[in-house]
């Protein structure tokens, strides 16, 4: 498949006339063809007004006819091959085995969606019969969840395919009834290319409205926030930095008709080294937690970035053990020459901070856009002093913060933002403390994990891929798993609905096999 | 049972040293002893504080504790006798059998919920079994839904029972774990106070945290702003204004961390009259939807604001029919002197406007504070030109929009702002153009209706009392009926959790016997 460098407009290839993007190798700072040419707002006004007009149609098609469609691009992407994997390696210097797993993770994940869809209990189809004898008459009620309308999508630099173009957003979204329209991330413009003609052609190749999907590309934030600021656009999925989903935010609130931003932005993810873990596998919790920090550079919504533990000679061991793993890490490179910069500047502003010191080093770089690990510590009175040792450091920086005691360390936790994840390590003698440490958690993260490292987010049903602010903007939503498609959907009630109107997940006889809830009581006759 | 004019925060009455209110009664002017005594922002941190440390107890509570909670709050509400409808009628002026019905609405919401509880559903337990076998190894995950935090009410003037101090807002936070603090109405600061002290009970005797619950009283802005500012609340419920409710999520969305409105704020509640069943009803349409429109004075959420049908002979009968009812209906006491005066001055705007014409009066008012009902009538042409007509006037005011065709009235329809409720008279040949009306009105409302009149709202599993913006600020939520606990949760995933620290609902066995989702299957065992 040729990349072209245009934008993909409903069923049309569209050349912007606003600024030229280039794609850029990390690894080697060469410049990877062709010229992408941006749009601005006149580009996201055609792709929304395709959206809208596509909307009811799209919306009224039956969950079987989305989830072939969603089957239908998940094998195209794979269809695509190593030309693919070739093009996302090149953008994101991210390693080929690593692309072909999210590869096979994105295909999944849009198969989930399909089987969510075939299994219906995302309509929350909801039967309260009438009481004509009840005083008041009960009225025949119906609810079920429909569409929220399309939907814009931010793709995130660091997974360009399972949080880009068909990602999540992308693949809940479409599941729902909900055209989509995606803002290509710059760090990855070939690759979204490839990826958005999968797309197009499987609507296409559906028959169903052109408007169902648009990609657009624009450099700086005249589209995306002419995007989002569009009236047709019903809700914003969004995975990137908190400065991003915060403009985009504040963008919704402005509207006329604010609507929801399910923004994932940052996060540290705090691991709770609790004392007989420590004591028993210090040494071994230290070489994991330094594989888990480095894995992928760093470039992980859920990198742990900050571990807690109790002074003592136990930790002196694990403190040796990271600081020795560390200095065997390569340097390595990032997704973006920007991204490497604002970590370059993550660790320099942390070097400054009194009494945050660096006790831990990987290899220097050897080529442009390498981060060297870091390590730092620092004490939990410190930390909880100067706010702005929580900041994210987008890469492969962690702190150390060490407690005088138990207590401090439940201090430090109920200190914490919000995160994605919390991570505890603790064996048997240390449940009593892990049970209150879990009540601080449950509030402060959308994921609670033992005995394991944050990194690595399974695409399933249980999984939550959210958390209290700032980790995302509303922490009733996930972006990863089955739950997802909740963020597009919304409820309505029908009342007195002549039979000859009322929609098929709400129709006497229950003919699409449905879960329901009537009268209180689930059942599936 | 004394009112005291104090307010309630957590087991103390708390004289306020704030500003002073007093209640009125509206049909006479006569202020209703006792002196209330305002606080402010110290108040609501007092309250706040003891909110935060309940919640962690409160929260873990078991669902039969809260179940018994709610239960025994119904309890109490009824004990009050005739008491409380005597006080609730002094300060609403609404007819004592209203009341009475009010009253055993919000008994049977706070069942609900505690069936709700016993249910389980709201914990949408999930598991995913660990998968060690795979590549890569998938992790055992299980989701459940714990309560967001502390929650601040805002109950509604026009309820005084079944949207304030124990209404659906209320009920449905502590169902889902969250303590309450509730800013009393000053429609009805006895009647609050009286609610109140029965939840105060409530709490003592069930030997809970005081903080589970408070309530404020406060003139002006001061107390509930800093309610909402306040770092331990998670959320807000609100109904009223849409001045008020805007302004709520504006101080909820300037936050450090912004927290989630759920405001139920304004809508017209549209009824379109189809020709076959203007035809075939024409004139008892004209005198149920006058009842409708006066019920209560026009003091409803869902009152038909708008009305909406094709010129015809058959509309001719149907505006001669409306404005003759309309002439038979007694002007009414609304519920507070400024609600009365905003209601005047609304009617008074209509009157204004070039193009809209007042077709149809009640009585005139022959006492303090009360209402004439008001039909009004303009074109499609002139309504969709200017935005002023889709303004709610709260209390018996209606415009009656007439169209060309019947394409000009799905034009209009395209046009509406969100709502509460749309309304559809339709008889069986008008099924094709009501098919085509439901397609629009499924995306501007919460809740369609048929044959029917919007004012009532079932408690019950179906219902939808939200919609679309301004009618509510959080499309996806329901204010009444079973969903309404789902405003208050927020799912949380715990991968790989020792046995001996999983929640109850996610233990192995299912020790509760929930439905919950293993595997993406749904089961109970």
């Amino acid at each position: 498949m040729t990349i072209t460098g245009d934008m993909l407009i409903g069923a049309s290839a569209v050349r912007g006339t606003s600024k030229i993007q280039q794609a850029i190798n990390p690894a080697t700072g060469e410049v990877l063809g062709p010229d992408f040419h941006g749009g601005g707002a006149a580009e996201a006004e055609r792709a929304c007004a395709l959206a809208e007009a596509a909307f009811d149609i799209y919306r009224n098609t039956s969950p079987e006819a989305r989830a072939a469609l969603l089957e239908s691009i998940a094998s195209g992407i794979e269809a695509l091959g190593d030309e693919l994997i070739e093009r996302a390696h090149a953008e994101s210097a991210l390693p080929v085995a690593r692309l072909q797993g999210e590869r096979g993770r994105t295909a999944n994940q849009l198969r989930l969606f399909a089987r969510v869809l075939r299994d219906g209990r995302w309509q929350a189809a909801t039967l309260d019969p009438a009481l004509p004898e009840r005083t008041p008459p009960r009225p025949d009620l119906r609810l079920q969840k429909i569409a929220v309308g399309p939907v814009a999508v931010f793709g995130a630099s660091n997974f360009p395919l399972a949080f880009s173009v068909a990602g999540g957003d992308t693949a809940s979204a479409l599941a729902a009834g909900c055209p989509v329209i995606v803002k290509a991330h710059s760090a990855h413009l070939g690759t979204s290319e490839l990826v958005g003609r999968v797309i197009q052609n499987a609507v296409a190749d559906a028959g169903l409205p052109e408007g169902v999907f648009s990609l657009l590309v624009g450099a700086g934030n005249e589209i995306g926030t002419a995007l989002v600021a569009h009236p047709a656009i019903q809700a914003v999925g969004f995975t990137g930095s908190r400065a991003g989903g915060l403009a985009l935010v504040q963008t919704a609130n402005n509207r006329a008709q604010p609507i929801p931003v399910y923004a994932e932005m940052s996060s540290i993810n705090p691991v709770f080294l609790l004392p007989a873990a420590l004591q028993a596998r210090g040494a071994g919790i230290a070489r994991d937690l330094v594989d888990s920090l480095v894995m992928g550079v760093g470039q992980f919504c859920t990198n742990p970035g900050l571990v807690l533990a109790v002074d003592s000679p136990a930790l002196d061991v694990f403190r040796q053990g990271a600081a020795a793993a560390l200095t065997d890490k390569a340097a390595a490179t990032m997704l973006t020459p920007g991204i490497c910069r604002a970590y370059d500047n993550g660790v320099a502003q942390f070097g400054e901070i009194e009494g945050l010191l660096r006790i831990g080093s990987g290899q220097t770089a050897t080529g442009p856009n390498q981060a060297c690990p870091a390590l730092f510590e620092t004490s939990a009175e410190r930390f909880l002093a100067d706010h702005r040792m929580q900041a994210e450091v987008f890469g492969p920086a962690s702190v150390l913060v060490v407690c005088r005691d138990l207590e401090e360390m439940l201090s430090v936790a109920r200190h914490l933002e919000g995160q994605l994840t919390a991570t505890v390590q603790a064996d048997a003698d240390d449940h009593a403390l892990a049970a209150s440490l879990l009540t601080v958690l449950e509030r402060k993260a959308g994921r609670v994990l033992f005995n394991g490292y944050p990194t690595g987010v399974e695409v399933s049903f249980a999984m939550v891929h959210g958390g209290p602010f700032p980790a995302t903007s509303d922490t009733r939503a996930t972006s990863v798993g089955a739950s997802a498609i909740e963020r597009f959907l919304r409820p309505v009630c029908y009342q007195n609905l002549p039979a000859a109107l009322l929609p098929p997940a709400l129709q006497d006889g229950n003919p699409l096999g449905l879960w329901r809830l009537a009268n209180g009581e689930l059942a599936r006759h």
